[in-house]
């Protein structure tokens, strides 16, 4: 852990206090539009960077990358991030993870149940440098790193907000791209811009010492790997299966290996079961291999789908130790051919679990800086998304995409 | 609870001294049938029923009804009970239930998974009186009235039998029907007899007191039930959820009731709503109450689904609380509809749920002995088992049909 660098604390139940003043504050936010024009004029708490190009108080113009349509692909646009409102942090962003859940956004993908506003700027895994912040803000100052995953605003004051768990605020989380933006209107834009607005209560503090590329997928594929483990408490000398080896898999199986489970990974990229030791796992497994899914028959204490589709469940259900939990974190999709004869006779589990809230985001980049978890990523250019959105698709990428955000700015 | 009636106790843990006793006494299964002869001639351990018609220790002509195939209905036929091992009671059988296993099994409606053997003896709810016991029985003696359930045989010593989930057996249980009888050969028969021969360790103890026909549906229905509550540990004031008010569900929702929770029930019998105040339900939804459905959503801290065929369950998963648990105890099928966006945003959980062990059996039988709780039962002759069957099928019960098999003896 690397709670000493977290001085302001949101990160623990030891540092609630410093969240509730948080909280506190931000209880201003839903009469602040009313108070804009009076905050834009209070330059005197305004710490502007001093070698950034900020100026005043916004609202400012920003590059970003967006999806026209469904089958347009990703383009330069220009779009205008709000002036800051007393609890909000603006982000040079530096750089941006490649989430499958962004391909699904861009391509319109989530079907009926989360249709994509166009245009529509993608990425939750956003690092970046504190370029101002707002007369309230007491989390950041002018030059810290700064990390937002997938949420960007919530209530702050519903049962769901006030116990970490802002992904259910019950009057509905801003959620880092498209949802309604609640503040400026419209719908939110995400990280494939080179600046970003949030409030300060969602922005993580990122440790000193931490690799910022390599560490800006942790914010949705880490806290999202992370937090079933946390909840279900997997421990040493658990048995867990990963299926799935990707850009949520790798880190579910480095996050597991931390804890000395026993990592088994499921995937159908024969290329990828060479990569098992390196990773930590003890074995990985294709899943078409009918031996091993006969061996394996209720030897798992936890499994962990991180496939972004539905697929046939059952065989995974049935590597269950008896009381045991299947949780997906990936498929959106109708879950697929789970039979209740297998759960009923092994009283399992199939669960679900969406990212983390903020402590726990906190939390879960602490934890991967203090051991030196991160992921293994290739950098692109923000010109190289939309090749980079087809090898993802094909599973061509070891393990995750991170989009260089400041050569946007610099082109 | 009842605990002082269950004097050699497999009840609870505190009872387990005695049960590992029994469990060592069983210990000799494995080589029993090669002392079948040396065993049937030591009569001077049989203690055969004084008034019955028991001569030595067997084998037993037995009376019984059974479905020669899947379409013929259920017919009367002569069977044969083994002569006593050791271990072995057998019960002169005064009452057995009809739960719609029986019919699922006399129909051949498993599918492939648990093809019917036929000629199929259903029945699994059986209440009896002991007629004799075998040369190392010590649980019962002549007269006492026992029950049994849906298992009949295990091997009481694996993991899973020495952690009380017989039903779990890692050598496979014996059922009471339709699964591979390793001590006579061919399949198990069930209660549609008027005796039967089990193993003092699946015989349940029925404490004096008990209403013997309207406690038969517990040893299914009661701990089918039972068992989630007790393993999702539903307290007092939680909102629990009964979906399907037949069987299963009549009991669980006066299980429910005993614990002081809320009880909802959710019917798709009109008819069936006006039951829910004298259950002691605090409400009974149609499923089909859209307005009902939308003002229950995030309302339950557990539901129970006793439907015994799968439906669209996401309706339902939807009106559980963050973090609550779906327990399928009826569906053997593939479940229908479960939307992985809702586990994922809910962290809900879909479970199941298969009867429970010998002694979670027994303490069901003991818990609803010392509270009145009984199943609302409709008697009815062998010869009406038919009848009986398409009435089950047509929701037309209130609520467990419950044959008197010691008419069958008379006729």
């Amino acid at each position: 852990m690397c709670d000493q660098h977290d001085s302001n604390g949101s990160g623990s139940d030891s540092m609630r206090p410093g969240r509730r003043q948080v909280l506190m504050a931000g209880a201003g936010l839903a009469v602040a539009p009313m108070l804009a024009s009076a905050v834009s004029g209070d330059l005197a708490q305004a710490r502007a960077a001093s070698a950034g190009p900020v100026v005043g108080m916004g609202p400012y113009p920003a590059h970003a990358y967006a999806a026209a349509t469904a089958s347009s692909g990703l383009a330069p646009m220009q779009i205008q991030r709000r002036a800051l409102q007393p609890e909000d942090v603006l982000i040079d962003v530096l750089y941006c993870g490649i989430c499958h859940s962004d391909i699904h956004t861009a391509r319109d993908e989530w079907n009926a149940v989360m249709p994509t506003a166009y245009p529509s700027v993608p990425g939750h895994e956003i690092v970046g440098r504190v370029a101002a912040v707002g007369s309230a803000v007491t989390k950041f100052k002018v030059g810290d790193i700064g990390g937002i995953g997938c949420i960007v605003n919530s209530c702050l004051e519903c049962h769901n907000c006030q116990t970490d768990r802002e992904q259910n605020c019950e009057k509905g989380a801003s959620f880092t791209y498209n949802t309604p933006d609640t503040i400026s209107g419209g719908h939110t834009y995400g990280g494939y811009s080179d600046k970003i607005v949030v409030p300060q209560h969602f922005v993580i503090r990122i440790p000193p010492g931490a690799d910022l590329a390599a560490t800006a997928p942790l914010l949705c594929a880490g806290v999202t790997t992370f937090s079933p483990m946390q909840h279900w408490k997997l421990a040493r000398g658990q048995r867990v299966g990963v299926i799935g080896l990707g850009g949520l898999g790798h880190i579910a199986v480095k996050l597991a290996v931390a804890r000395k489970a026993e990592v088994t990974i499921f995937t159908t990229t024969p290329g990828k079961l060479a990569d098992a030791q390196r990773l930590g796992a003890k074995e990985a497994v294709l899943w078409d291999d009918a031996a091993a899914m006969k061996r394996l028959a209720g030897h798992f204490d936890l499994l962990i789908s991180t496939v972004p589709q539905a697929y046939p469940m059952q065989p995974f259900a049935n590597l269950l130790k008896l009381d045991a939990t299947l949780v997906n974190v990936g498929a959106m999709d109708a879950l697929q051919g789970i039979s209740g004869l297998g759960l009923v006779f092994g009283r399992y589990s199939v669960a679900g679990s969406l990212i983390g809230g903020i402590a726990e985001t906190q939390e879960v980049i602490d934890y991967c800086t203090a051991r030196g978890i991160k992921a293994d990523i290739e950098i692109v250019r923000p010109d190289q998304i939309n090749m980079a959105y087809d090898r993802v698709v094909n599973k061509d990428v070891r393990y995750r995409f991170v989009i260089d955000m400041a050569s946007l700015k610099q082109a």
